[in-house]
């Protein structure tokens, strides 16, 4: 493909990243690539074309022979769809108080899908059967809104993982009460990079009845998808994407940038490659006297614990947030273009703001 | 650019197009180059990249100085966004019964919106006051969903376009009833072709208060924007896009397709070309005999009264959609990269079918 | 029962009785005096007291072995959670245009039920197959909101009433269709007493899948009902009304008006006088020159057209709206209260205003 | 009046109180008796009447001259009703994670109000400045829902009581940061009573903004009111109500028993002897060996922990309810109609029940 020549203009300096947020980064160059194969001629919309109907293949190489993948545009999108295919109206998700969808999705679970949320503290941003039985009650009771599905987030917000056997073990507890399970997985790829098992063991085979498979962060464009691991779980998937406006009219784009992830090994190679970062990060924190690493590092992403004027002072050098301004807590985050230099430019320049 | 190998697999005939709809084409080439001007670095999600900073030019350059642009996903959401930013939790919307927000969003304004419609038939899918009349009353009644918006699509579900007069009629009459202007513009660039006045004739001039800017239809491979013309009547656009799902993370890329588009003139190369092969396909059905054209052809397309039996035989042959099964009425629509080859072969196949 | 001294005062003068509204009327003393004989005592809260118990045989008693009633607080939550009740999230209703749901509701079942209404214009308010096919389709499409319910009003918002083979015509059509029926019967009573039927024999015999059964109109203080005539069509009504916010504390005393109304002929007693009311009304008003009568008179309301300012001058003599000022269409309803007095000063008032 | 033969009959013993609930009370005779006042003749519906005209007098007298008085049904109503009037589409509510909208309402906040709750934990159900200020910030930040409203609950769920000057801090925290205060005053009465100030010394002085007015709990048949304190603070009320199908058509009998409530102590007198029942419990209480008494007892309710089989067994002599079944804890409620015998009949039989 020879480029196009075309009045936009390139507006940004591409040697600049930073540690704000994985989905600061750009798009993996194989999947920007993909997008051409798929372009040309006519394919039907709305997810009609011959690419969308590959990616049933696609995904259930992953996620087993019944999984069913339905593209959307982004997270909350994804989030919500799955959520409302998993309730009635009187339904209620129990979920920790730190999840995406409780949050950061600016109460979109409550006003598009009308959506009780339950929200549970925790320790670690992971939820336990004895920490969902803090709202696991009341089916009966039509004053309660009915907890009726558990939604985890994995790698969770806090760049922890959950174990295939913990999620296993929230799986079964929630089937027992009749409750189903949503795993947010914006990041489900760092999260198997860093459990080092392929997708299906902590999805399907732990008993999660429907995914979010996050796209945007493990390095597309744009695109996210709703995957249904348990058919007998949901119903009127089509119908909740699109009045939920998650339908893309040229549905072929969102497909092949998945497929450009999936069908080899990419999706991995970054996950793992920002993971490796991640770890490279926190030891490199770790040499650094007075800053606090908080939470394992599991994934792609760093929590730390430094004097707010070193921080303030460090963000004018680099890009990142800080997670609780007020305990002082910041968070790094690693992504597919991460680079060793970067990580080691970064530790550098902490260890100055610190010894200021 | 040189192309990344990718596992993805080219899986559709680029040489095959039909008359289903403008969004079964793909993505303008001049588009497609433009995303890797923006990949590369990292750069703010969420629209705090350079690109969506630029864009408030771009569209300023078409629409006006006071223009704010909100780029979102699709165009479901573009009208959704849009009209919650016009009205309050008892606000109604007065629409021709054709609208796509009626007819074709699976019901999402009053879902996601909580809005209510008060649709009016109309007899070529445009409103005038008199028919915005019908409906527009009980301001000052609690008993009824207060009618806060006039919602226009330019150009309509039927192909129809309405004169810069028409809408500064319809403009004037709402706002002297307290209600203001939304103007759905999936297909705003086939309207300015076909009126051949600039973009903010009928849009800025003419009154409109709020518009949905289509961009998918005019060859990108995804992303609409509201563009907001009167910011006085708007509240709350970047928390209203946000929990509606239509926030992009990676902004930059839709900004910089829209940039593709409209700082030079591809947008309306594309709606001219598409625009013309719809009038050539009008010309060359006029020749057939027992074919009736519907309403005036004044976009990109055709609607057209055949026996069944023909159209379902065409059908074999060429993609396109039944508008009125039971009234015998199809719809055929152009696109920017439809050719006169694709016209006169249609014509006559066309022509066959009808002869049998 | 001595009444008790109350600080309160009266305030009216109850000899004033008008044609607004046959919810201007008070309540019904036999009403009145059910709610002493509930008093007293504690009973469990938000239904499960044993006047709510019974009242499911006084409904089953009326409408056959499987009827369910749900007591609720006013007409539009009847309403809006049988159509809940009846539909998914994506859900459609096909209504007339003329519908309480659509016109004098505010908008409730699209802001509380997130439903989608289909309004079809027709000419005296009552639904036919033909009409309800306008908009019963695409069942399968997920563009568009699932038509799931057809909604009928009994006696209609035009005062005039389905045969009981009308409304079977209507329930198989639907039923045929996959959809169901509900039947917004806040003028039930009314509609039974013209048509000289049992209640079941144009609800649950002609296959009406759920009810809003009118009480306030009937001379209850407060209340109506939902009732499940088919079990199948309906889930979770318990909290589905909950939700709605239509679940009362002390439901014992609108338990106990409908037992009241419903154990004897009152409700029919009641009814009966207002459309003989109604009947007389249009009798007197036919003698008056230069008033048409409009629609046919079958249950209390008589709609009319005559000069704007003879509507005027009579409206300064006794209460009643104007339906559409435009067309210079006024309408009179009649309530259990309403005496022979009342409607031949009126019809004399008219003659007056018109002989002016 | 003498009282109206009627079919309805009495199915109850009204002699049989328990401690289940101040809603398990019927209404206080003078109340009904004032209903008798408020029918006859036509009054204009939906609020139009006489009696609820002058129900702004009668709330000014207690709340200050700038009171607007909104009866409604019930008291979730009310919550949801004020709610909305107090939020735009993005807003978010701080509130006590025991709070009744949070745990009681079965979702409808968010269902029928798109509303976002933040639910903080809290010792004895009362927030306080700091407590509000763990979820108090995001104002700009569009990924989180704006909190834009603070709700407190007097007196609490738990049956403790904010002083007048604990609530006037929470209105100055709220109010510097730009949020307005709800009250939610199921039990304003029994706050009032057990405070022994005026009405308004904890709201409109205290700066509340927006109150849920509690007629139910209070000896009312049914009837909450949304009051409004600062009218600046809201818009729409009349359409809200309506819209959350809260508007009562005959609103006369509302009001009248507001009236029949407020214009005297009736109010009072009813909430002093329910507090006073519930001090004579815990009083009582406290003299049983193994039974610890939890908050302290500052209005109608009493809430202990005794072993689970004691508890059991005395519920199936008195009716209570367990709050929290895992931790042994139960509520018992008193209203305006506990006797001394009733309270001391209960504290003999949980002596006994102990005691075996």
């Amino acid at each position: 493909m020879t480029p196009e020549p075309t009045d936009a203009r390139r507006r940004h300096d591409p040697t600049v990243r930073g540690f704000a947020s994985d989905n600061y980064a750009g798009v993996h160059p194989e999947v920007l690539a993909a997008l051409a194969l798929a372009n040309g001629g006519h394919q039907p919309a709305y997810g009609g074309d011959d690419y969308t109907a590959h990616l049933q293949q696609v995904f259930r190489a992953h996620l087993g022979p019944h999984a069913d993948v339905y593209p959307v545009f982004n997270g909350t999108g994804a989030n919500v769809v799955a959520l409302q295919a998993l309730t009635d109206r009187r339904g209620a998700v129990i979920t920790a108080d730190t999840a995406h969808i409780h949050t950061d999705e600016c109460g979109a679970p409550e006003r598009v899908g009308g959506l009780k949320l339950l929200p549970v503290p925790t320790p670690d941003g992971k939820l336990t059967p004895d920490l969902i039985d803090r709202e696991a009650f009341g089916w009966d009771d039509e004053h309660r809104a009915t907890p009726q599905v558990v939604s985890l987030t994995q790698s969770t917000e806090l760049g922890t993982c959950y174990t295939p056997d913990e999620i296993r073990a929230v799986c079964e507890h929630a089937h027992e009460r009749g409750m189903t399970v949503h795993l947010d997985g914006a990041r489900i790829a760092n999260a198997a990079a860093s459990l080092d098992v392929p997708l299906r063991a902590f999805t399907t085979d732990a008993g999660v009845d429907v995914l979010s498979f996050g796209g945007t962060k493990n390095g597309m464009l744009f695109g996210e998808a709703v995957v249904v691991l348990n058919p007998d779980a949901v119903s009127a998937m089509l119908h909740l994407r699109k009045l939920s406006m998650q339908l893309a009219a040229k549905m072929r784009f969102v497909a092949v940038q998945f497929e450009a992830l999936l069908a080899g090994d990419l999706w991995l190679r970054g996950a793992r490659h920002a993971n490796a970062m991640a770890a490279r990060l926190a030891e490199g924190v770790r040499t650094v006297p007075g800053v606090e690493i908080r939470y394992l590092v599991q994934a792609n992403a760093v929590f730390a614990r430094l004097p707010h004027e070193a921080g303030e002072r460090l963000r004018k050098r680099h890009r990142f947030y800080f997670w609780d301004e007020a305990a002082g807590e910041v968070r790094w985050m690693c992504s597919f273009d991460t680079t060793e230099a970067d990580v080691d430019g970064f530790v550098a320049a902490l260890r100055e703001e610190m010894a200021r």
